[in-house]
């Protein structure tokens, strides 16, 4: 899995956008987010997919895994814009509209979203492979996926959604991106349909999973932190705040199981790939 | 031209984004600025490339002219925000941040911008055809096209430019698009590459001369109207104030003369298709 990330990682470093123009520092912006880490989850879920079958088309891959990155970088990017969550830091960066200015921080977004599909336009994959890969991206990082997440998010910040309405948010803003990658692995790897489908469903139950966790661990070091202000976090449609702590808990255990047991029912070699990579992530929360 | 008009006219708004949730305006959001009109300038430059020469085509090539319709009014919409032209209108219509809120503009431009991908890669056109449409698409609307000569002209806003630097902006901002859209036309047609590249040129022609025709329509403008300030105008980088009045009409007049020239050039379709659509507009600065 190591060796799957560096490859990754080098690739990245290799293939940040340029644009070698009189503008002062418009490069330098496009590449500042993608440089500054992240797990890289989204990329290794497609990769570890295609390692299970067709192993030697990883590095034809590579420019697909780094679309998933581009685009998933630019929602990022997007998303702490002052008209958003005004964030000053990002992986321990200064956000763009902070180091420069926001124009900038809206452009490179909208950059790195239209490049992510001219990276899978061009990768060394069949037309009819990479016709199914932009098909899937644009559906789950949209309308129809994190974009119409993100709306309902920003809209209810202060009003109290039912569970089945913030389930909708997140499967929507978060997990459909990641059910996507697994997706655009198992396409790459000329998976049947049905195991396709049996991917992106697993993906949503993860995306749910992992939000879940993040708002458990959100609350815990909240309560930890003395003088950190848990007003925020109290007003923020999390599963912790609709569910409370003990709930959030419970769901996140009967999600992990069933996340396990679902890895189970894989075929050996999806199985040890993706196991390799998730089994760390399914259980964190404990 | 007008039946090719309206055929693309009916056909968006039959097929305006949706996305039904239980967010209160983000659908509406989405179509408003659809809806608004415009000349359709870029979709009716492609279909008429199309009809010249498999204009059977025509039908299949709606999904894409809307992509380009949708990529170009994201465009729009991010231009006004707060953060780059701060307007209030467009079009006769509220700019997006002004009727709902800026989270909205943002977010319906980003769901734009990746449908434009999506309309495309469903087009029942084959997979070639899809894939070259999507690498022209997205590398002119993107970091080497649109988005690079958009935040030159951000940042450059108040600083005097070369002219050889505020063409690039121009050829960057606003010919790129025009001149894919020709080539997308050229694509669907499978025109042999030379027809592709020369349509292609020509289109950066074409968008060079209309932001020439632009920037002296606004400089007539501005000195008819009396009470309308000038000191916005005579800041900009625009070419009347880098060539004064008669520089700029004199650069008009010269580029208009040889679009009229490459325009007889074409074979007789190609060259009837485009006159029919053309030629009221190669002259409007006389």
């Amino acid at each position: 899995m190591k060796e799957l990330l560096s490859l990754f990682e080098d690739y990245l470093l290799n293939n940040l956008p340029n644009s070698k123009t009189f503008h002062p520092y418009f490069e330098a912006a496009l590449a500042d987010m993608l440089k500054a880490g992240g797990k890289r989850f989204r990329p290794m879920l497609m990769l570890s997919v295609v390692k299970s079958n067709k192993g030697l088309l990883i590095r034809n891959s590579l420019p697909v895994a780094l679309g998933l990155e581009f685009l998933h970088t630019y929602s990022l990017i997007h998303d702490d814009l002052p008209a958003m969550d005004n964030a000053d830091l990002r992986r321990g960066f200064q956000t763009l509209h902070k180091k420069y200015d926001e124009v900038t921080a809206i452009l490179v977004g909208d950059a790195l979203n239209t490049q992510a599909f001219n990276l899978i336009s061009n990768a060394s994959l069949s037309n009819d492979i990479r016709i199914d890969l932009i098909k899937c991206l644009s559906s789950n990082g949209g309308i129809d996926g994190m974009i119409i997440g993100q709306a309902i998010d920003c809209y209810f910040e202060n009003q109290k959604l039912e569970l089945n309405q913030l389930e909708f948010l997140h499967i929507h803003k978060t997990a459909k991106l990641i059910a996507a990658s697994l997706k655009m692995g198992a396409i790459i790897s000329e998976y049947d349909l049905q195991t396709q489908e049996k991917l992106y469903n697993f993906g949503i139950d993860l995306g749910l999973l992992f939000q879940i966790q993040d708002d458990i661990i959100d609350e815990t070091c909240s309560s930890l932190e003395a003088g950190k202000t848990t007003q925020n976090d109290s007003s923020k449609n999390s599963f912790v705040n609709l569910l409370g702590l003990d709930g959030a808990k419970k769901s996140a255990d009967e999600l992990a199981l069933e996340c396990i047991n679902i890895l189970e029912t894989f075929d050996s070699n999806l199985k040890e790939s993706l196991e390799e990579l998730l089994l760390k992530y399914i259980n964190r929360h404990k």
